[in-house]
């Protein structure tokens, strides 16, 4: 069994948790497993060589930036392969570049291309546990790159699909993926299983889990993905492409997002390119806009409404007011004290109403529905957000999510 | 023309130093120079990175080691080339392994064997000053080595051999080389040049300027060197092969050692292979042996006095205990009060006299001798420990070494 594991910053933080993560490996090596492990750098160690590079300069190279923080994995690297070795088993560290893994030239957020798992694979038959740095790659140049956030668990997922691994593992500070926040909802229950769509959707709820980049990886390739904590020895959540063990759940996430602006512009002319014009000046000035509505009305006139983060606000609001004259629209208004709640699931697809389920649980709690999106596997509102608490709890009872005592076995075992 | 420069640690121990070696780089490149500019890692770095490696394990792998270790120059070179770009110059950091410093397989303590210069002098064309990781280099399986202490120096030079460089200045935090310790003598004077003999043999004052592998290499290559201060602009020391401007000074320098430690053996039977016996015991018990005299006696028997640093001196007594009865001498002793104390100069041997000259000043100041040894351009002695101050004084002057006021320019340019 050829098994890639992944340890994040916080399981590699110091040296104990170091010798843990060791421990953990070498126990799954003696079971028989040939074992490829990607680390991330340790603690604060990427961010505190951020803070050296600004200290120096105020943009620093990219190409260099890439040279300096690439040295956070290669001290990982060489510290966990020293553990392994010293609980009496052989293990060789490879960064990157020794794996060539190779990447295009988009220094500090580059994108894996091909990869020669040679060195690799002779590292493996010669019986070590192979411990390989995430998070970087090499150029066609010869020097080194970082994959950008969420690159280490890209990595992970690329090496399994690379060397063809039995199980991709990615060992984390939580559990798995809940259904909604924990923290908003107590009987929030871990999931056995997702798919990739849905926790692509699930972003809000499992980015600090896994990151969406290695999600589409792992997608692409179609390698299951084991998501877990490296805090004890509970199973985690799997992502995969079928979720045979839990296709009677429709739904299978509550999920909000309190970092959203709603702007809407109101009369605007109804005539070809009016949208284009407006989303178009929008992506000009790099402004990410999240939902979109076009509602058709009487009089050739429409009303527009969109979502931007907060931090785009005032930049949008501007890029508005620069365009009112030339697209012809009255005025426009807009709210920040707003949230976007979602109900997610891949069951939705084949079970009509389940939208319609989502409004009559706001309904009843008197929550007002101020903006409305679908997609095949998801249903996002745009709501007050001082409500987004009782509309998550609401949301998740309504869906039957709540973790039940039946359940008890699944979490704690 | 074509600079290789070097700064160590202290010079880049922090950001503003780091900022001030980038200042100086730029200025000599707007001079019209091609610069290649070698960096050690940023002070204590090397040596909290060992901390963290003996916290996982007592007997690190060598080859994790090299891994780890190398972090710190590639931390250096990655913000000093943003240093330099931040001034307004073009700079592009260069790992030991991706400028091709091939070394053989010995992890931490790796010799150079040859260097492809290829990428090097691309960049250089293109009108960047090259930033080198020193320190390191890659073996043929493409894993990253050490060059063990002194390595930064020896990267510097060895880069020098291998571009044809016009010139090599290792830049440290010390003025240059002196005639003997200025914190003995406060006459110490600075050398305008120095034979790599002579820098050989003054080890002790010269060590921490620049170190003897490096000395060696450019001795091989016929590189000149400039050892010189990065926190002034004086003029420094240059070793090359010929010392023509101070081809008059028979006496180079004064040097002392405080831990030697002196063992005798007596009484030991005259016959071959004796002093085999003795010298491959301690060899095995890998114990560096510094001076070595053995003197005929009367009636088959020999003394035989040897040195050892006070670190070995133990190891070596039980050495020499156990193969007592073996060789067959009646007795041994040692005294650890006692210093080697040294004049240097390459002029010595086609001047006869200069040992009769120490031993001169020696006499008068009622200094006994214990232990005598001669090279080409070196004379040893052993004396007692608390006299060494009253003879590197005595010696220095006796050989004409004082500053005097008629070189107040040399010092202070």
């Amino acid at each position: 069994m050829l098994v890639v594991q992944k340890y994040g910053g916080s399981s590699v933080a110091n040296s104990e948790r170091i010798r843990r993560v060791a421990r953990r490996v070498v126990d799954r090596y003696r079971e028989g497993c040939k074992m490829i492990v990607v680390v991330s750098a340790m603690g604060d160690t990427t961010d505190n060589l951020i803070d050296m590079a600004r200290d120096i300069s105020n943009s620093p190279s990219k190409r260099e930036m890439d040279m300096l923080i690439s040295t956070g994995e290669q001290m990982s690297i060489a510290l966990l392969a020293m553990a392994v070795r010293s609980l009496g088993e052989n293990a060789v560290s490879l960064t990157g570049p020794q794996v060539s893994i190779n990447t295009d030239d988009n220094h500090c957020n580059a994108k894996i291309r091909h990869m020669n798992t040679g060195r690799l694979e002779s590292e493996l038959n010669r019986g070590n546990i192979v411990v390989v740095a995430g998070f970087q790659g090499i150029n066609q140049l010869n020097d080194v790159t970082t994959l950008g956030r969420g690159g280490s668990d890209t990595t992970a997922v690329a090496l399994a699909a690379a060397v063809k691994a039995d199980t991709c593992e990615i060992y984390t500070d939580v559990d798995g993926v809940y259904t909604t926040d924990p923290r908003v909802e107590v009987k929030a229950r871990k999931l056995d299983c997702i798919t990739y769509d849905e926790m692509l959707e699930l972003a809000n709820l499992g980015a600090s889990v896994l990151h969406p980049r290695a999600v589409e990886y792992a997608k692409l390739h179609n390698i299951p993905v084991h998501v877990r904590s490296s805090f004890n020895y509970n199973k985690g959540t799997i992502v995969k492409e079928v979720n045979d063990m839990e296709m009677d759940l429709v739904v299978t996430g509550v999920t909000y997002d309190l970092n959203t602006a709603k702007i809407g512009i109101f009369d605007v002319p109804d005539k070809p390119g009016t949208a284009y014009r407006i989303f178009d000046a929008l992506a000009e000035a790099k402004i990410n806009v999240d939902m979109i509505i076009q509602s058709a009305m009487r009089n050739q006139v429409n009303n527009i409404a969109f979502t931007v983060t907060h931090d785009d606000l005032s930049k949008a609001l501007n890029v508005v007011e620069s365009i009112q004259n030339e697209v012809g629209f009255k005025g426009y208004t807009h709210d920040e004290s707003v949230a976007k709640i979602s109900i997610v699931g891949a069951g939705m697809a084949s079970n009509p109403g389940v939208a319609s389920t989502m409004f009559e649980a706001m309904m009843r709690e008197s929550i007002n529905l101020e903006m409305i999106t679908t997609s095949d596997i998801k249903v996002s509102c745009i709501i007050k957000e001082d409500l987004t608490q009782i509309a998550v709890k609401s949301l998740h009872k309504f869906f039957n999510l709540e973790f039940k005592d039946n359940h008890a076995g699944v979490i704690n075992e």
